[in-house]
């Protein structure tokens, strides 16, 4: 905690400031925006851009996350509180609060219990196919914001203005950062400023509504922003606290998963290390931070967080900066922002979210795993079909559901002689001896609850097609650990073997996993010892000496 | 379908047919009294029992399993219909049965497509766990049947009737089949005769109504039990299937591990194979048959699966066999079914339960591996706080936390050359050579989006302490397989370390994981060949000649 502070030097403040200043622009804008796509007033994603980013410099441990409003948590936020309470009420804002507290606790809870490794839960592709179906849903949620009515039919006023700023947000995107360059300025500071042009967009749009009389024509606007700080949100109803308690769980899961990947891309390139259970420490942090002003659940984001590393931050210091403007913002004069027009707010949220899109994994993945192509789609499927929330636990299902899949086949060789030495090897790609009363299996998979069938019905296989074997051995040569559902397993087929005259040996057993055998009965009910080398057991098995070889290697 | 039939042997038949009586007379007890359990009148659970086995045995795959109620599925059945529907009333019968077919279609459908690897979701002591945590609800809830009110009050007939049966059926089970051998009988059917002991429990107790007057007395009985055939329950309610969508899913996925656990233990003992997409198209069609005559959700369970086996069952004939005495009992008068006394069936389905039970599994975890104990502990609370259908959820995560927990703490050994040899080896173990320019790392484990973090930091942290290293070789000996999430992670690792001038290298690639790397572009972002061996690879990268090694091993 704050160990970036006792080592701030005063070459990192211009970076800081700079990253602070451009970073506080782009939120004012985006921070309404996702707002929005909570279901919220705009000025709640002003409130939950302040105290997060603050809580998590003190907690966290990514040098250059911005944490705050995020497009797909407040998705999320939306599909759970959307039941519970109508839009726009005090209600709602209130649940939106208490979810975020929800999370918060569960993931100070996850960092308590060192549960960092929950990161590791979904492969890439299922990722990047629940992100891709849940920006598909947003995008689609804000055609009518945009067009100002339910399409097909649409509101010509609000559709032009839409539609302009759409083509202002894409070409800004696009082509201002060369423009920039070509006036002259340095890449970087070219890329930057480019970065201003959403901000730019709605200033315009802004200011377009009074001069234009644009409310008169029916287009909407964001309506009257309180001034000053928020006001502290007291949990008040107490029978919603259990319908938020699973939905707190997945939300608080996802924010985990999308700022420790947008954290993790952010660290490699500036080799820096990042803590995963400090992570859930700083977002939990946040989390709480964002329930206490009145906010909603809150992430560091891809998008902002790269953002804020461009423009050069080199410590948490640059997200406190934010927090200043943003709150100097707010305690200035806030009459213009009610004037902010819906159409415009609806293309900003387009076109941040598209910038989310990324097809690379796909295909990737299409060339690589079709496996993991199917996975991908799956997950697109699965968000877009049952909604966001059951899309995480499609995600969940379908990443384990690989891997239970891929470690139902694991790989098992039948060992042979290679003439004249004491190597040992798979038959299939040597020229190898076999024994006719000694079958030798090399089992190439950690023994687990996953593969404990299928190995136990490939050592069945191979037992029929050796009839005349009366010695298995299990070369343990890439075992490095046996659960305890394989321990069982191991000693079912022990027993089993028996009953048909067949023994069962293991041979270069591992020194930890050995250690751990000891732990249990297995080794006493086998019926030798435990051979050093493949080559040990079958000279011994071979010449009828199993009981002579020492069992402690 | 139907291969037993093919081979079926004269020999067979009486272990047949001993086999389908006994278990017919188990059946009707218990069968009942689990139709109870899941909330259904008890003659559901004969209607269960009729025609489920009969469709499992044409399209099975286990020779000894017997299909029917059972405690844990009707115990879910209840969790899921009671919020639905009164208990009692009609819908609730239709429900019941409509969730049958819901589960059927989708064990179906995961046989269609090939997903008996779902068996492999739930390790052993997470099963355990939450068969201990379903044993104790189905349990508890037949203490108010067993007294006649709700504790602390209870109704004295009913709690000396339901205290006798108990107390009976406790030593029938633990003495009936010694006594049968003092007797005379032979072992095995003395104690296939102790398991007809709550059979004639039930018919004592049956007796005793009438001729004692307990119905005068205040005792519960089971009431008129319609006399013939169940009629086909056609779904009437149309807004219930998507209520029923989601635990139809987890219904069905209890239903094949529970099946699948005891045909697997069974099988073992009798050398058999057991074919997990078989078994999915088996249990599903004894589902959708079930729905049709009128029952619930049905499965192979252990104990009556132990009963066929240990009766003699060769073939799934005995199946049929019960099939065909259950259905001749409903066609007999079945008044004598009604005045069945309630506490009897309590203390017969305590007993059965009890008999679930098993700690071994625990006893064994906590031995040799304390995370899976804490899983076991963890499941069985997370049924018994969060119901059984909530803990098959926390059954799944906590299966799949255990195994993303572990591969999140892969092996990797820092290889040194032994002096004089060509042979790497982990410098903590042996003393071995290492190069200042060269840093070799081994990878014992399979890449996959499980662990690439934990591999990631790993590297970064031995270069940060092998500062002088300007090529990392990466020996893949034990990596059998990379997935696309790793694949990704491979790609930023290399551009990473280009960025600080550290160039990245494969050794000892297997051949199947590079038949897949060459359908990527990994290989030609390396800086390097791929290396035939470590010592290639030191050799080459010492020299500074990296180019010339062949890439085609």
């Amino acid at each position: 905690m704050l160990h970036w502070l006792r080592q701030y030097r005063r070459a990192m403040l211009p970076g800081d400031i700079s990253a602070g200043i451009v970073v506080a622009m782009m939120m004012i804008p985006q921070g309404m925006a996702y707002a929005l796509v909570a279901g919220l007033p705009p000025v709640a994603g002003i409130y939950a851009s302040i105290l997060p980013p603050v809580l998590y410099a003190l907690f966290g441990s990514s040098m250059t996350q911005s944490v705050g409003p995020m497009a797909i948590v407040a998705l999320m936020t939306a599909a759970v509180i959307g039941p519970l309470a109508p839009a726009g009420s005090a209600l709602y804002g209130v649940l939106a609060a208490q979810l975020a507290l929800v999370a918060g606790v569960v993931l100070l809870l996850c960092g308590a219990l060192r549960m960092g490794f929950l990161a590791n839960f979904f492969s890439r592709p299922v990722m990047s196919g629940f992100t891709v179906g849940s920006v598909v849903i947003i995008a689609a949620g804000q055609v009518k914001p945009l067009l100002g009515a339910t399409l097909p039919a649409f509101h010509a006023p609000s559709a032009v203005l839409g539609g302009v700023s759409l083509l202002l947000l894409v070409l800004g995107k696009r082509y201002a950062a060369g423009l920039l360059r070509r006036c002259g300025l340095p890449a970087a500071h070219a890329e930057l400023g480019a970065r201003l042009v959403p901000m730019l967009v709605v200033l315009a749009a802004t200011a377009a509504v009074p001069q234009l009389g644009l409310q008169a024509l029916g287009i909407q606007t964001t309506g009257a922003v309180p001034s000053g700080l928020p006001q502290l949100n007291l949990a008040t109803s107490s029978s919603h606290w259990r319908a938020l308690l699973q939905p707190g769980l997945l939300i608080g899961f996802i924010i985990f998963l999308l700022s420790m990947s947008a954290a993790q891309s952010l660290a490699l390139k500036r080799n820096e290390k990042l803590v995963a259970n400090q992570e859930l420490f700083g977002l939990g942090a946040a989390n709480v931070a964002s329930m206490v002003s009145g906010g909603f659940p809150v992430t560091g984001g891809m998008s902002r967080s790269a953002v804020n590393f461009s423009a050069g931050a080199n410590t948490p210091l640059a997200s406190i900066i934010t927090s200043g403007l943003l709150t100097l913002a707010l305690l200035a004069p806030t009459g213009w922002l009610a004037l902010l027009p819906l159409p415009t707010l609806a293309a900003t949220i387009i076109v941040a979210v598209l910038g989310l899109l990324e097809f690379d994994t796909l295909r990737m993945a299409w060339r690589y795993d079709r496996g993991d192509a199917a996975a991908w789609g799956a997950t697109a499927a699965g968000v877009l079909a049952l909604g966001v929330e059951a899309g995480v636990v499609v995600g969940v299902l379908l990443s384990m559901g690989t891997l239970i899949w891929r470690a139902s086949r694991p790989h098992i060789a039948v060992l042979g002689r290679i003439p004249g030495s004491e190597h040992y090897r798979n038959i299939e790609r040597y020229r190898a001896e076999t024994q006719a009363e000694v079958l030798v299996l090399r089992i190439d998979a950690n023994l687990f609850f996953g593969n404990v069938e299928a190995v136990g019905e490939r050592i069945e296989d191979e037992l029929r097609a050796h009839p005349s074997a009366r010695h298995l051995v299990l070369a343990m040569t890439a075992v490095s650990s046996i659960d305890t559902t394989a321990l069982f397993a191991l000693s079912e087929w022990n027993a089993g073997m028996r009953r048909r005259g067949v023994a069962l040996h293991l041979a270069e057993v591992k020194g930890p996993v050995l250690d751990r055998l000891r732990q249990s009965d297995l080794l006493q009910q086998l019926s030798g010892p435990i051979f050093l080398s493949t080559a040990m057991a079958c000279n011994a098995l071979q010449e009828g000496r199993e009981g002579g070889m020492a069992e402690h290697i």
